[in-house]
Order: structure tokens, then C-alpha cells, then sequence
């Protein structure tokens, strides 16, 4: 099930009126994604014709990161509705069942299940006719887009105060414009800090297995003028004993009431060393990916991968493992919350201990919507 | 500078009477490397007819790992013997120019600089005539070997009572019979520990850059039958949260008189890792990695290798990273004492503090040869 082999369907040249940084959009009886897989060789657009095509390109990561399957699972119960029946009844039932696929398209990210939840929402509550329930759950998935994005914008706003001059800040994997539909959860507060301070530098970890990193962050930062420099996942510690590092932000896909973040595979091996190296770990993330009902991270399912993600690499055009190799590939980790310094979400800095700040920034962001 | 480019010589079939495990050998006339540049995909030889296609072997990493370069740098010590001028003055200052080179080969090894200089020395206090000088040099170059392999053997049954029942040891980068001309050091750990108890385990750290847990220890605990499961770098952290690790076993490039490991990339954080999930962290190496010269690791030189070797990867066939992306790719990282557990060399078990056991471990080592 690797990506190589789940492109779900046709790719064309960019949309018009889209810029790649928009990586995903609702069209007219199609959701067309910026496919995630082929970059940074190739810009390519995947255009979804049916909800299960936009299944496939959620199970492959031609769309990923938290926020943004969130707005494509969005946009996959709206296309759901653009496709389905015109008879009310059966055309519920459809938008249900699309809502449940896409739902358990991956399991880790609370986004997805919170976006399509959201838009399913919309059209179980909806009184018809058909043509009218169709335009309200567009207009519902792209108003979670546009909410995204502006939540990103803020987080980079609320983090200014934790990004000290001439930050060196390490990331890891890839929470930029293309993980978010827009700007970025951890990229975003890189880029409200460059534009600050134009001494900031970046160090980008590759991010094995799907080099996310390498691919996607380096490829954002490339675009933006962003200094950055590329290294190998095991090179952070030797950067940070070295005085590299100022600050580590990342992402997350799911945080827990109490603060543990589950993020990309890795993450917490970082979280460790930032400590050990009295360096801050600062996660950036919107609102939509609390999951105030768990506890702790305990209870979060974490997504075992197909082994040919981490076998089929080639280094210098040659096969660089064993093609039949055992294999272990979960795709995220868990960090406990006493290494995580801050949580940034668009609602603030939160501090340690994170239960009840973090249960206020959800209740103010669901006044706001 | 990458390996891709770097192949030295022509690469032939299996050389008689040697097996992969053997490595390298000092023929007549020429020096035979297996190419590890290639595996796993490909078990091919190449032979150096000359001491400077020993050099680009080392240099290109053709062979590598720490005893190994010592072992190739004195074949091409005695390579230049062989193919040196009658004449004993001239031979003795080739000899001289070629150590020279193959000792600056890689600068992070002591193995290499202390291997050159043994067969050095015998070129320089040989009295002639020529043939008995390359006799001399041929001889003291393969004892070298033999002689690293016995340390090897000795180091694995030094470290049985280090391994308890059931283990589940994590090793990073190769520090097997490739690395070592036989057996291996961490690997021979490895080796000794699975055949008193055959329910051990081995978790393979792919080891990036060049991913020589990926394609060299995988391969090698292929073909001995001894179960491991490969992982990506960023994989360990979870893996030892998860009581998935019960030790770390590494090699080390070079060791300094406080016990200061420098290894490759990766291993300082690993060791830190080790350190806070409570696990012990192993070093093995023969003594002949001991650079007792240095107090501290801080002085050892940290060889940084080409920009390619990060960014010549490809995902699924496709490219992994931006072709022109900035890089920092430090082949070796430093390791405090403090984080070592033990030391194991062919002389025993040494715990900290280690200046005064691993003195004694040289002085025996220099007795006993």
C-alpha cells in the first residue's frame, strides 16, 4: 500500500486559478489535490471524481498532515453530496456512508474525523431539497478551509513572542502550507518569524520514512526564500549538542486533554533530546486537533504502515535494503506532555499543566465558529 | 565525492577461495574488496592494482568501518610494497608517500592511521633487500587482519555475560564482519548472543545517510538466519518507550582516553535515548579503536562527506529531495563517557571511569602482540 502504488487518479497541470500552496480545493463534481507524492520532481494535480477516489488519495498521502486530510475528508462528504442521488433519502445515506469511509481513511489524525464529522453534520441536520443540501455542505467544507488557514495564520501570530532573534529552528516533517491547506501549523510560525527577523535559519530533519521533510518542507522554504539547511533524522542530536538548535517546532496530529502530542514518527525521539539539550519544544497546532476526550495519548491509535515505505529506497539509483527485509513502520509517535514546553494553538501559548488551558482554547474557538 | 561516483577499479565475481564475509584480501599484486557500496543488491568485488585505487576505495567507502579501513589501509601499505620500485631507498620512500595518503584517507578512524603506521614501521626498520621487505609487509598486513577478526571473536564472548535472556538489542549503522574483515565487533555481540540463546532479536536502525544498517547489517543478519527487524532512525525512540529495546550495541570509530565514543552519525542521540528509557547503552571495539592520545572526544576531527549522500535518494522511484538543497551531512558524532554504560574490547568488560581500565586494555593488547 505504498504510495507508489495508490495514485488514485488521473493528474493534469496545475487548475486554474489555484496556486500550489492551496494544495487542494472543492471544484465542481471533483476535489482536485496537489499530489503530495510526486513533489518535490514533479508538480502534479490529482482530481478526484467520486468520494472513494478521495479515500485513496487520503490512504496514499497524496493529501496529508492533520489539518489538511481534515479539509479534504471535508470536501470528500461534499463531493459525496455533488455526486450522490437526487432523491433526499438515499442521498443521506450516501453522504453517511461516504462520512464513515472517509472518516477511517487513517486513523491517527483527530482532524479528519472532526472536519468530516462537521460537514456530515450539516447534512444530516439539513432540510433539503437535494441541489440546496449540496451548496450548503460545499460551502461547508470550504468555510473549514478557510477557517484553517486562518487558525495557521494565528498560530504564527501567537507564537512571535517564543521565537527569540536569530532563532535556529528545527522541524520535523513537513506542518507547512501543504499540510494545512495553507501558510502551516509549524512552517507558519517559521514564516511569521523569518518575516520578522530575517536572521532566523531553518534545519530541516528528511523525515524517513516518507521524507516529508526533504520533500515538502524543503521544497516550501525553497519557494519562500526561507534559508534553510536539509540533514538526515540521526544528524539532530550532534546539531543540538553543537548549539544548531535554538528551538524545535512541530506539528501534531491528535493532542490529548492532558498535552501528550501524537505526531509524525520520530517526534518524540526529538522531544527527548530538545530537553536533554535544555532547548524549547514548542508544538503548533489549531484547535481542530485536540482531542479533549482522550486523557492522555495512551488510547490513540497509531497507523502501521506498509513495509515497502521503508524498503523501497534507492541511494544513488541503487536498492538500499534487503527486498524482503522485516520491517517495523509505525507512522507516529507519542510525546508525553512534560517535554513538550509550549503548545501553540490560534488561541495562544499554552503552558504546562495543559488541562485546562487547553479545554478553554477549545471552548473559545467553538464560540467563535 | 559520492560512493555512486567513486567505484575505483573494475568489479569481478566472487575471488577464489575468499567468502563475502571476508571482505578484503591482499592478493598478489593486488588488494580485493567486496564492494559495499553495492550491497545489498549486488555482491561484487573490486580490485585495487594500485595504493591509490585503495585510497579511492576508502574514500568512497568500497570498504568501511573502522577495523576494516585499518585492515585495507596496511594491504595498501603492502600493495605499494609489491608494486614499489627494486630499488630499497625508492621503495622505502613510495611506501612512505603511500602511507601517507592511505592514512589520511578518512580522518575520524583511528583504526587506520594506527594499522598504516604498524606496517609503516616494519617497511622503515626492514634492513632488504626488496623481496624480503615485501614478504615482510604482506605478512604484517595479514596478520593485521587475522588478527582483528580473533579480536572481534574474543569481543562477542567478552560481552556474554552483558546480555541477558531474551534481548532485544538495537544496533546502529555496521559494525559487523563488513566493517571489520570478519565477525564484527557490535555484531559480533550480536552473534555470540544469539547462539547461546536463539529467542534474541536484533532491530536494524537503517542508519542514514548511507544507510548501512539498510543495506549491510540487514544483509548480513540475513544471511546468518538471526531474526531482526528493520527500522527508520527516527523509529528508535518509540521502539524503546515501547520496552521494545532491551540494549544498545553499537561499535565506535574511535575512543578516547575518558571514553568519549566517536561513531557514527546517530549514535549520540541513540545513546541518550538509551539513557532516559533506563537501557544500557554498549560500545564494542578492539582495542586498536582506542586513541588513548586524546582526553576527550572534543579534538577528534569530524569528517563531513558530499551533500549527495543526503540528497541522492529516491522514494518509490521518485526523487527524495530538492537536487540543489542545502546540506550538512557530519559522517560521525560524539559521544560523552557519561552516556556509555560499557566498553567492551577484546581485553573485557570496562566500566566508567575508564581511563585507568582502558590503559590497561592497550597495554595488554600491546603485550599480548
Amino acid at each position: 500500500m505504498g504510495p507508489g502504488h495508490l495514485t488514485p487518479a488521473a493528474t493534469a497541470g496545475v487548475p486554474e486559478g489555484l496556486r500550489p500552496e492551496q494544495i487542494l480545493a472543492l471544484g465542481d463534481g471533483e476535489v482536485v489535490l496537489l499530489d503530495q507524492t510526486r513533489l518535490p520532481g514533479e508538480v502534479a494535480w490529482t482530481r478526484c471524481r467520486s468520494w472513494p477516489e478521495v479515500v485513496d488519495a487520503i490512504r496514499g498521502m497524496v493529501v496529508r498532515g492533520a489539518p489538511a486530510i481534515g479539509i479534504a475528508g471535508a470536501m470528500g462528504v461534499a463531493l459525496a453530496a455533488q455526486r450522490g442521488p437526487d432523491e433526499l433519502g438515499a442521498l443521506r445515506a450516501e453522504i453517511a456512508r461516504a462520512a464513515r469511509a472517509l472518516r477511517e481513511a487513517r486513523p491517527t489524525a483527530v482532524n479528519l474525523a472532526w472536519a468530516v464529522d462537521a460537514v456530515a453534520r450539516v447534512a444530516a441536520e439539513h432540510p433539503g431539497p437535494a441541489g440546496e443540501l449540496r451548496t450548503a455542505l460545499a460551502e461547508a467544507a470550504r468555510r473549514i478551509h478557510a477557517e484553517e488557514v486562518r487558525r495557521c495564520e494565528r498560530i504564527g501570530a501567537q507564537a512571535r513572542p517564543l521565537i527569540g532573534p536569530g532563532a535556529r529552528i528545527l522541524t520535523h516533517c513537513n506542518a507547512g502550507a501543504l499540510a494545512t491547506g495553507g501558510y502551516g501549523t509549524a512552517l507558519g510560525v517559521v514564516r511569521a518569524a523569518y518575516r520578522a527577523d530575517p536572521t532566523v535559519r531553518v534545519l530541516v530533519d528528511e523525515t524517513r520514512p516518507l521524507l516529508q521533510g526533504a520533500r515538502l518542507t524543503a521544497w516550501e522554504l525553497d519557494r519562500e526564500g526561507i534559508p534553510f539547511t536539509l540533514i538526515a533524522d540521526g544528524m539532530a542530536a550532534a546539531m543540538m549538542a553543537e548549539r544548531r538548535v535554538t528551538h524545535v517546532v512541530v506539528g501534531a496530529d491528535r493532542i490529548a486533554a492532558n498535552g501528550d502530542v501524537v505526531n509524525k514518527i520520530g517526534t518524540y525521539g526529538l522531544a527527548v533530546l530538545a530537553r536533554e539539550h535544555g532547548i524549547p519544544f514548542i508544538v503548533a497546532a489549531p484547535t481542530s486537533t485536540l482531542d479533549l476526550s482522550l486523557p492522555t495519548a495512551a488510547a490513540v491509535p497509531i497507523e502501521e504502515r506498509h513495509s515497502d515505505e521503508v524498503r523501497a529506497l534507492s541511494l544513488f539509483g541503487r536498492p538500499a535494503a534487503l527486498p524482503g527485509a522485516p520491517v517495523a513502520n509505525p507512522a507516529f509517535d507519542r510525546t508525553p506532555a512534560r517535554l513538550v514546553t509550549a503548545i501553540v494553538t490560534e488561541q495562544g501559548v499554552h503552558r504546562p499543566p495543559y488541562e485546562r488551558s487547553l479545554r478553554a482554547a477549545r471552548d473559545a474557538a467553538l464560540a467563535a465558529a
